[in-house]
This record gives structure tokens, C-alpha cells and sequence, in this order.
């Protein structure tokens, strides 16, 4: 008999379900001895042994269904090694429950935060296999993650919907792209929406090479402006702070996030109108795109196949154009940030996009 | 020779160029001896006798092009009949644009507001054919308004990619629809998208029923709960404010709109997390959907019609299908409302949505 | 205690599950004490006593669902009231399901030949609601049937994405839409795509009014030419035959469908290169649109009221935007056609659009 | 003063005006001394010198836009070197065009039979870069061609919807995907849309292989089955032929395509109803995805970097994840196909899918 655990981490995106489904169709292909702990709503369904037991058919048909069937939490990986506040140690649970139900493997799939608890419960002996998922395509140690694509995809349409109206009015239209440390998303939808300013948490901004960019669009007969803005861009003072003290200045802030600041500054610099747009958690929203379908099935096929060789440790990752297996000590803990020399920010430039940090 | 202007005030919405490509292409069917005067951004190009000559190719290739190809802006027909702080008098203004032109008629695309001025200038003894055009379908005295339809499919799948993400976590989703008098768009929105509380300026809601209704679903075992909410709803005490007041009231509100503010008091009141989208002028933008394209064609065709009669004076309407003449006097100044007691609010409050009213 | 049997039947269509959804909402906001037997495939389902117990859960989350969860068939109705080559008298086989369950209702959901049979089951006594379903539009009595925008909306997409290759090259193509018996889906569609030849059923066609078209367009600068054509549509000879005798016509014909034979004709008369684009039951799939969410879900809550008011044989119907109830008897057997001299079709002509009758 | 030509050769796809902008924005923003011809409907605008002089203002807007405002013609390139019917020297009239506009490079996007004539200007001493287009993604030396993934992104949405009317009936249906050599689109489209059965040029087939596949999902309770074919699929027997009996056997076909054949086969073998969708040209059109927007953008401005750096002869090839400039005659005649022993077969079978090649 083989007993697999299955569980979803961190915030939910596009294709958790195919990745999922590709595993178990992946395994049931082979073997039909098959049994398969679904944990519920993160590492909180393996601490407190909160599961239910699936089969082929509950994988059946959610190719294309957004979000997560097993439920998915924010679980503060922090706090994992020292009881909390009722005296839990939630390793020691969560090793309790894999050992309980005589789990051969915990195929978990999650982004960064995930990563850094799956590898610690790899070093408490636990056989584990994970997944790259996340909007932000942040991890390390892969080209790709899924649910990427599907929130470039939604974040293009929304400056692709703002296009039409911002041609028929004079105004500058900011459209907020999720993203807190990277930029990603931002930079890819900032690209295929042909936006005109892009701001990213890697590329600090300055308000007056922004005021400046609108000016001389105005002057060449272009009187919008659309500006893409990850949540997470920082302004070229901002960035030399101290995080501490730039946290701090964040609390107090009054506006609701960064593209209303902006608006306000915009607003004072150019005399423009500013209008805002937060498309928000549509960008982990609805049916994942064909290419992370793909994506997630391929990797999933992975996964199951280095569960049939009984060869654990692993996160399945994407490099050119293949699936590999990368160990997990190597993923844990890094972040894989834009970099402002790439070739495709030097391309971008040249079709002449501004990031705001010089004319 | 037949001499017709065009323009387009307001908002912009989805359809305005299919709207017009029916008018031109209905006109050049049965006459070749036509100029056509393309105003530029709504009254002002109108104002300042800024046009463009425009032929039927320029109508061409544009049934599914978003915005308008003659530009649109917001002007304030209040001060209009009196001389502005240039010693300008627009309506005299326009009366001479029109004339010194020989124009035989204008076709005027546009809401409430552009309706008031419409009506003027008719008085005025201008030959006036409009069509009606906002994403509100608040106008009086037609089934429907171009820009509607397409309006609530955005705000519709808005809603839908929240409601992926809404069943992985147990979380509060308030998405923030257009409309500041109306309700229209969240209401037929909100119904499409399944959401389960839909607050509307025309019926105040009670901050402690929407509470209750999160508690209750909460109990059932749903812990999620999608609220989609008019820019414009409004609760039961502030219904009871004077207007004034009201607004006094509004400018010192330190949230950027009615979703952040609903989002505190939801927070507070549940414990529950809240997320905001707020899709903004997305539901303004890209492609009209089928069902707009067909309306603005119809209604671009029968106001093409009338001005081959030589048969001016009115708004096209669309009433049970077909396709009428409207006097603009009987359209002008007048808004069309959700009523809280139609047939759709009862059948929406037996399937169980709440409008945050009544429990 | 309230026992609602419910089935779907004929072709399936989009908001056949936002219907159901409807139904079983309303009549659970108002009493608890409520069975729900899902009849399996249509009317097979009741002959053979094929069903399943459904709660208002099952019904939970299907708002966006295409398909049935019911599963449909299309049982031919002809053969109902005399026993079929195994002795079945399927009439009394019904009856008999439905008496021994208790029902004290049947809600059916379906088209034409679905009326037929629902109103024979009313005329042997049993308690019956009806839902007018079919991507055809053509039941008579309502002025709108779900699953008709959603198709027109699949089809206009269709002819969007053809145009756009359309104008890079110099062809004619043809876009087939569903519709054998009338042209309701094909004239929506072809108006929003912006077709410029469109073929229905109801308005015979001259092949060489077709080709003239088509040279006109060439000599005019238009190299390209859009074509839809209802699966039904005619030319006026074949419309002079008697029935039996275009029916053997068909089955000889060498083509698959009318699309590859107008294909041919068209290639020898205009030596333009022809395209063929069928997307057939892709016209079905997928999740229903906005408009059709809101319809389904309105007459779903009106059955639900009905049916908690013990009023019982009508189908529900839309007219002018309200939802009434239409007898029975008044429905069945009737179809609502195209009529080649209604406004809509004299103003998409006004637009220059050719429907192959005339030049 | 630079001069440059450009053109699109062979079937239009999606991405080939956003390729066109990010080359025209890419050398504007360095040069301002800048002539660009157009030539009109691929290698027949350079051959006739049938071109229009553009701006980089011709080129603002059109990122969405699919088909190409160059107009595109597939040019048989085997009889260039020979002079035709009517005596005239295409190669010879090309360089005459060429030289005669002083162009300093001519710019060329293409597909496979493009390149090759591409390659030849360049041995006859134009300077030439050429981008890689087709939706086929069959380019030799580049793992991308734009156009692919949008073409991916609309046949899967096609198998989706197909998928949901599936569901509701118990029937086989085909869904012939763009591909006469090549199968990337098929199998990516397939995996995407959860295909049951996928058939490509490369991995012939055994009709009584998909005829028990289908009996085994019917037997396992899965009465549907979809089946994704790419135009040029072939069955073992044909295989075998030489290419010219095939292409006899081709010709001598009573059915359109290959979609209609295995229709009537299937229908024989296993008694199922077949339905068959054929999406057809809508695969090359409408707005191109995202990442056809990003991915072309970028081989435009890496075009523009090597015309602007005087460095010819070449390819911009997108190699894990960067542009890379490749040799030209590298390029010519080389077709990318299927392997059929490549990870991504493998990982597709791993997940239960059949290639009809084998149980």
C-alpha cells in the first residue's frame, strides 16, 4: 500500500487542482494500491490531523477549476519549533500525524513560506515532494511557478480594459498589480498591456522622473498615461530607509496601499486626473490559464514519478523547458527577485517603457 | 448634401463606436451625398468648432472597438446659459458651429447629463437625434442603454475569479461595482455572480444585518461571503442625512471609497479578514459584448432611419425588443432607479441574497 | 412534506444548472421540509425510475456550471403513447414513477419537443413546471430562452477571431452556426461579428446574390468577405421542394454540412479561396453569461413561487422583461421563428448586411 | 538616414503587429533619423516594390491587434530562382526593390517556408533579420515562436467548452486542431483541455487502439470521451505509404478532413454518436495572449538592438528564456517536430492520456 498526504499552502492561486490531479493520475497510472490523506487548509490540517480520504475521482474534472479542493491557510512557519501559546510544538504534530497514518510520502504545494517548513519537516526525516506554486514566481531554483501566467494573464486584461477608456479621456490611470517583494507579474502584464510606466519593488522610483514621463507624452500628443505598479514599489527615498523605520512609515500611511499615494502625487506634479485601478485577488482567481495547466500537469507527472522511484527530498522545478528535480535544502528560504540588468528590462526599456528611476 | 455631426459626451462606455458605425453605415446605404462632422471630446469640440471630416471608412472595423473614436469629456451643462468666466456663451456657441456648418442634423451619444444639454439645444431649434448610452441603464424612457450589458459581464467576472479564491480561505470579499445614484450593474452583477449580500444606493443597508448574515452563513458552514457593493449604496443613517450634509459627510470620510470603509466596519463587527477589489474603469473598458453590438447597431440603424426622414427631436429607445423614437423633452432630466419593489429584487431575495436590509 | 422531481432533456445548454440552482433556492428559502429526486438523462430517467436524492447542496456552487449535473437525453417523444418494441408504454411508465414517489411536482427543463411531452404529462394529470431552455430561442411564448446569449456570445466570438485573420488575407470565410430549424443564433451573432453575408432558415438564399456580394466587396477595396450560415439555412430552390424531397436531397449530398457545399459554390463562382469555420457544440459548453445567469436564476425563483403557491402547468416565460407563466398547452408544439420582416432584420439591411435574397 | 524594410509572409497568426511595434519602437527610441517601408502582402509587396512608407505612429496601438496592417500571402518560394510564366525573376525583382529604396535591412517575419526564401535574399547580399512567427511552433533553433501559445490558448478553449456539453451526454467528440506536420499545438492544447485521447503527425495511430480506449472509459463509468486531433495525424497503414500514395489516397478522401474520417470509424467500431468541432482559422486570430505579447516585444526589440548595432544575417531566437541571434541558413528548412520520446510525451502518458498508439 502506498499513503500519500497531500496539502496546499500559503495563498491560494490558479492551477493547485491540475497540479494535484496531474500527481494522482500520475500515481494511479501505475499502482492501484493507492491511499490518499487530503489535508485540510494547509499545515493546519497535518497539525491537527484534519483530513479526508480522496480517490482518483475527486481529481477527476478539476483540471480547470481555480483555487484550492483542499482548502488552503497562511500557516507563520516562525512559530513551528517552539510551542505556542496552548503549548503546541507543531513540528512535533505535524510528525505525529504523518507517522500516525503511516505516511510513505506529504506532497505539499506551496511558495516561498511553504518551502522553508517543508524543508525543515525533510529534516525531521519526513519524505517529502513539493510543487512551485505561486503567483509571484518567486522561487528559487525554477524558470517557472504556476499560476504565474494565469496572473499575468488577469492583470493584462485589466490594463487591456483601461486601454480603451484611457484613449477616450485625458487622464493618467494607475492600475495596482499584486506583488509586495517582487515584481513579476507587474513586469510581464506591465509589458503585454503596453503600459507606459512600470514600477517594481526591485526598481526604485523617483516621483519626478514619473511626473516627466507624463509630460512628455502629453507634449507628443499623448494625453494618457497607464502606469503599472506592483504593490510592493518603493520610491527611491523610501528605499533608503531602514526597513524598520520604513515599516513603520508604511502604518502610518493613509492611503490603502501605493496606488493611491501615487495618485495623490501624480495628481499634484502633472494637474492630470488619476484613476485607480486594484484588481486585487481576481489575480489568483478563476480558471488557470492553458499554459499553467500544462505547467502544473507536467510538474505533477514529476512528482509522481519520483514517488513511484520512492526518491524524496525534492521540489519539481521547471529549467528550460524540462522538469528537474532540485533539493530542497537548495530552494528553502531564497527568493528569486526581478533583476533590474536582465535582458528583458533592457528590451522593455528600449521599446521605450519607463521604470521611473531615470528619463 | 446631407450634413451630420457627431458626438459623444460623458463617461465613455463599450459600443459608443458601434452605436455610430450603425448610424453612418445606415445613412450611406441609401445616401452618397453625405459629410459627416466628427466632433471632438463631447460639447466641447461642438464649442469650439473642433472636428474632424470623417467618411464611412472611418466608421469601418470599429463594431468591436472600445472608447470612441471621437473623444468624450465630462462638460458641466449647468453653465451653459450663462457666459462663463471668458465672457463665453456656450450655447450660443454651439448654436454657431451648427449653423455656420449648414449642419441638417446632430446625432448626440450620451447619458443624463448629455440628455439636459441635448433637450437644450433642441429648444434651441437644433435638429437633435440621440442615442442612449451609459453603463448605467439609468436613463428614462428605454428598456436599456448601450454600455450596460458589457459593464456587467466585467463586473460579473470580476466576481467569479473572486469566488475561486473565496472558497480556499475563510475570508470577507467586497468587490466595489459602478455606480454612484444607480444600482443597476450590481445588481444584475452581483445576481450573475452568485454573490451572497448586494448593497445598492436605492435600498440603505443596516451594517448589523450584514454582519448577521456572515454569522449565519458562517454557522451553515460557508465561510466565506462575497458582498458586491454600488459605489454609491448608502446606510440607513446616513439615508436619513440631509444631501448636504451627507456630502460634508463623504469629503472627510478617510477611505478612498465605500469598500474600504464597509471593509472596517465588517472587520470590526466579525473578526472576520476582508479583501477589496475594485474593478474601476475596467467596466468601462475593451470590447462591447455581443449583445451591446447588436443594440447599438439597432438603435445606430433606426437613428439613421429617422434622419433619412428628416424626423427630429428624439432619443431612440429600446422598449419590449423593438426599436422607438423618444421625445428628448420627456428623456431629459430624468433617472431611471432600481425599484426595491420589482419582480427581479423579489426573485433575487428568494434565492436567498440579502441586500443588507432586512434579515 | 414538499417532493420536487426535477429533470433536463433535449440538448444540452449553458444555464441549465443556474436554473435548477434558481428553483431549488427559492423553494428552500421558504420551507425545509423538501425532496428533491434527480431524474437521470432526461425523460429516460422518469420512464425507468432513475434518480437520485439531491439537498440544496448539490446545488450550491452550480451558478456557473455549463452542462446538466442531471445528465439530458433526447428521447423522442413521437413514440410516447404507444408501447415501444419491448411493451413499454412510456406514458404509463412515467406516470407510474411519478405517483409512486408521491411527487407533488415535476419541474422540466428543455426546448420544442421537451414542451411537447411535458404538456402531455399535465394533460394525464400530473402536476408539472417548465423552464424554457434552448440555445434556439425558438420556443414560442416567451420572449427569451436560456442558453440563446450564450451561445450568440460563443458564436460572435467565433466571427471576431476570424475577422482579424480575415483582413490579413483576401478570402471568403464561412462561419457555420447552429440552427437547423431557425436562424435566431446566426442573425445575433452575424450582426455582432459583423458579418456580411448572413443565411438563415428563414430567408432563402441565391447563390449568385452571394457571389455578387462578394464582387461588389472586391470592387469596392474589400478583399474579404464574412459569411454565417445557420446549419439549416436554404437556398429558393431547394425551399420550392416538398419536405420529403429535400430530405433525400440532404442525405445524398456529398457535403457534411451546408457550410462545405456553400464552400464549393462560392470557390467556382468568385475563384476566391473559401475558409470553413465550425465550431458546433462549443455553441453548448462552457460557463453560461451573465445575461443567461440572471434570466435562468429569475425564472428559476418565479417556478420556485409557483410551485410554493400550488400553481401548477405553465412554463415560466420572460416578457418584457418580467417573468410570467405561460399555460401549457399554449406552448406546446408551437415555434418561434425569424420573421424576415421584423425591424431587427430591416435594420441590420439598412447596415448593408446581405442576407443572400436580394441584392 | 535608415531605411528599413519589412514584411509578414505566409498564414497570418496572432503577434505579428505587436512584433512589428516592438522593432519600429525599439530603433525610434535610439534614432530619430528613421524611414520604414511597408511592404504590402508578403514577398509580393517587395517583388511589385507595392509598399507604404510608415511611422512609429502606425506602429502605436496595434499590441492587441491580431492579423498583421502589412497584410501577409503565402508565396511559393520553390519557384523563385526560375523566372515565371510571364518572365519575371522574383529573386532578381526583390534585390531590384531592395536597392532601388536603398533599404539598409529588410525586416522579415515568417514561418518555416518564409525563412527559406529569407535565407536566399541573404546569400544574394540584402541584410536581413528575420522573427520567428507561427503558431505551429515548427521553427528550428528557437524553443518559442510567437503566435503558439494564443493559437494553444483558443483550441483549449475550445476542447473546455467542449468538455462541459460532454459531460451532459454520452458521445465521442473530435476536435481537429491547426497542424498539417506538426503536432505542438495539438498536444499542448490537448494536455490543457484535459483530452482523453490526443493524435499527432508524429506518433501515427491504431483506430482499434482509440476504439478500446474508448470502451474502457465507457466500462470505467466514463461515458464521454474527448478526442484532440491535429489535421495532419495519420494512421499507422497510411504511415507506411509513400509519401506520394498517401498524398493520392489524400485527395481520393470523400471527407473534408481527417476530424470527419475518424468520425465515421469510430461511430462503427464503438456505436457511440460523434460530434465534431473544427475551430479552423479562429486558432490564428483575435488578440494575442499575454505571452505572445511579452515573448514578441522582445524579439522585436532584440531585432531592433542588432539593426541598430549593424549586425545582420539573422534570426532572434528565444533560448531558455533569452533572445539569442541565430545564423540564418541555420535556420532554413529545418522543421522543430514532436518527439515522441520527449518528457512531456511521457509525463502526458504518465497521466492516463493515449496517443492511440499504444494501450
Amino acid at each position: 500500500m502506498l499513503r500519500i498526504g497531500m496539502l496546499t499552502s500559503g495563498g491560494d492561486c490558479q492551477a493547485l487542482n491540475a497540479a494535484m490531479r496531474g500527481v494522482v493520475k500520475g500515481i494511479c497510472s501505475k499502482r492501484k494500491d493507492v491511499e490518499i490523506y487530503g489535508f485540510k487548509d494547509g499545515y493546519k490540517g497535518l497539525i491537527y490531523a484534519n483530513f479526508e480520504m480522496l480517490t482518483s475521482k475527486d481529481f477527476s474534472g478539476i483540471l480547470t477549476r481555480g483555487g484550492t479542493i483542499l482548502g488552503t491557510s497562511r500557516q507563520p512557519f516562525k512559530l513551528m519549533r517552539v510551542p505556542d501559546e496552548n503549548g503546541l510544538d507543531k513540528v512535533a504534530a505535524m510528525k505525529h500525524t504523518y507517522h500516525k497514518l503511516s505516511l510513505d510520502c506529504l506532497v505539499i504545494l506551496g511558495g516561498n513560506g511553504t518551502h522553508k517548513t517543508a524543508n525543515m519537516l525533510r529534516e525531521e526525516g519526513l519524505n517529502i515532494i513539493t510543487l512551485p506554486k505561486t503567483i509571484d514566481n518567486d522561487l528559487w531554483g525554477t524558470d517557472m511557478t504556476f499560476g504565474f501566467q494565469s496572473a499575468v494573464d488577469i492583470a493584462t486584461d485589466t490594463i487591456d480594459r483601461i486601454h480603451t477608456t484611457a484613449t477616450s479621456h485625458s487622464r493618467v490611470f494607475i492600475i495596482e498589480v499584486m506583488g509586495h517583494k517582487v515584481g513579476h507579474v507587474t513586469l510581464h502584464a506591465g509589458i503585454a498591456g503596453g503600459a507606459d510606466i512600470i514600477l517594481l519593488p526591485e526598481i526604485p522610483y523617483d516621483i519626478n522622473v514619473i511626473a516627466d514621463v507624463i509630460h512628455k507624452r502629453t507634449e507628443a500628443g499623448k494625453p494618457f498615461t497607464i502606469l503599472a505598479v506592483a504593490e510592493g514599489a518603493i520610491s527611491k527615498e523610501d528605499a533608503k530607509l531602514k526597513k524598520k523605520e520604513y515599516k513603520e512609515k508604511l502604518e502610518k500611511r493613509k492611503y490603502p496601499s501605493i496606488a493611491y499615494e501615487l495618485a495623490e502625487q501624480i495628481q499634484k506634479k502633472t494637474d492630470k486626473e488619476v484613476r485607480i485601478t486594484v484588481p486585487g485577488h481576481t489575480q489568483r482567481g478563476g480558471s488557470p490559464c492553458p499554459y499553467d495547466r500544462v505547467f502544473s500537469t507536467r510538474v505533477g507527472a514529476a512528482a509522481a514519478q519520483l514517488i513511484l522511484d520512492e526518491d524524496y527530498g525534492y521540489m519539481i522545478a521547471m529549467r528550460n523547458g524540462e522538469t528537474v528535480k532540485v533539493p530542497l535544502q537548495d530552494v528553502a528560504g531564497k527568493l528569486k527577485y526581478v533583476d533590474p540588468k536582465c535582458s528583458l528590462i533592457k528590451e522593455a526599456k528600449l521599446t521605450g517603457i519607463s521604470f521611473g528611476d531615470e528619463l
